[in-house]
């Protein structure tokens, strides 16, 4: 490894750290509450070691955001399913669920993303941002959509309004960001099984 | 009218005003960032006037909180359903999606509710308040179980996991908090409209 690479790493893995600091911090008292000092406090590091990777709490905010899209991305990218339309669509729901359970802290703070700045004053680089964030979820749920119009198409899910339904799918799993709590030394395995049973529900409607 | 039911009545209506003020402060900035001063601003009243009635910002999000239960339960009572037990549930739901569109500032408080006090110290007077609320909103899906349960034993709606299944309902159609956004303007026949497409596609399953 150069000692660019070594360097690049190294700034890579301090940039990581940071974020899943800032990700605890925003989660835990809001994005307008927490301030750079508090990010800064969790890590044992100065206010400086963090402005040397980012100029403000935004752009910090906006990189827990991207951090917890991309995990929900990777989740559904690591889909492999064999069955039918209606079943890929079934297994998107289980890693979804599973993501969400997961990704707890970062997915929290993605809910609290558009939220942040419904009322805020912001520069035009930060509603620049906030358009590519949104943007960005607006794919995400278009996998969904995606998948139902398949599953619609070859005739294995009742026909519907496929936007709110998915609107109503992605809300009922990501909801647990509100009652689910992670446990300590709760297992991959039990995370998986209570992901199954809440899509067991949100398939067998009412 | 007597004096002091006039008193009375103008001190009620004074609280109920400061409470509305709260809600959507909270809403805005969130519990930790907000301030008994920013209220006070958005009523054009000093902070004392607030003060005469709540003693902290603690006890004013409480009572902001109860509110918010309290309109989500006087539409349930409001629930006149003449059918079988699945219709009485769905029409559970249908009048919960309306609510929630329609309380949509107060039941954004509601839902950063326990999320507040999550990582808080609190006083023994603020856990047994916290307890409370809790109480309520195990209440408040209690009366969803309870149906769900009916409906499962008249045979109108295939056994599943009342727990979670009525977790997974109510987060669907709560999850608006994240992506609906009253409009200026909108009725409410527009708001029941979008709701029975709501409930229409979490009753549909998958």
């Amino acid at each position: 490894m150069t000692k660019t690479a070594q360097g690049a790493k190294k700034k890579g893995w301090r940039k990581a750290e940071i974020i899943a600091a800032a990700a605890e911090c925003f989660m835990e008292r809001g994005y307008h509450a927490t301030k750079v000092d508090d990010v800064a406090a969790r890590l044992g590091a100065t206010k400086g070691r963090i402005y040397h990777h980012y100029s403000s709490k935004t752009d910090l905010f906006f990189d827990v955001h991207r951090e917890g899209m991309a995990r929900l991305f990777a989740a559904q990218a690591a889909v492999v399913c064999r069955g039918g339309a209606r079943d890929r669509l079934i297994a998107m729901l289980q890693a979804h669920a599973e993501a969400m359970l997961t990704h707890h802290t970062y997915e929290t703070v993605v809910a609290q993303g558009v939220q942040v700045h419904r009322f805020d004053q912001t520069t035009p680089e930060e509603r620049e941002t906030m358009a590519d964030l949104i943007a960005t979820r607006d794919e995400f749920e278009g996998l969904f959509k995606s998948a139902l119009d398949a599953a619609i198409a070859a005739g294995e899910v009742t026909p519907r309004e496929v936007s709110i339904s998915v609107k109503m799918m992605l809300g009922a799993l990501q909801w647990t960001l509100v009652w689910y709590r992670p446990r300590d030394g709760e297992t991959e395995a039990e995370r998986a099984d209570l992901a199954r049973r809440m899509v067991a529900s949100v398939i067998a409607g009412v």
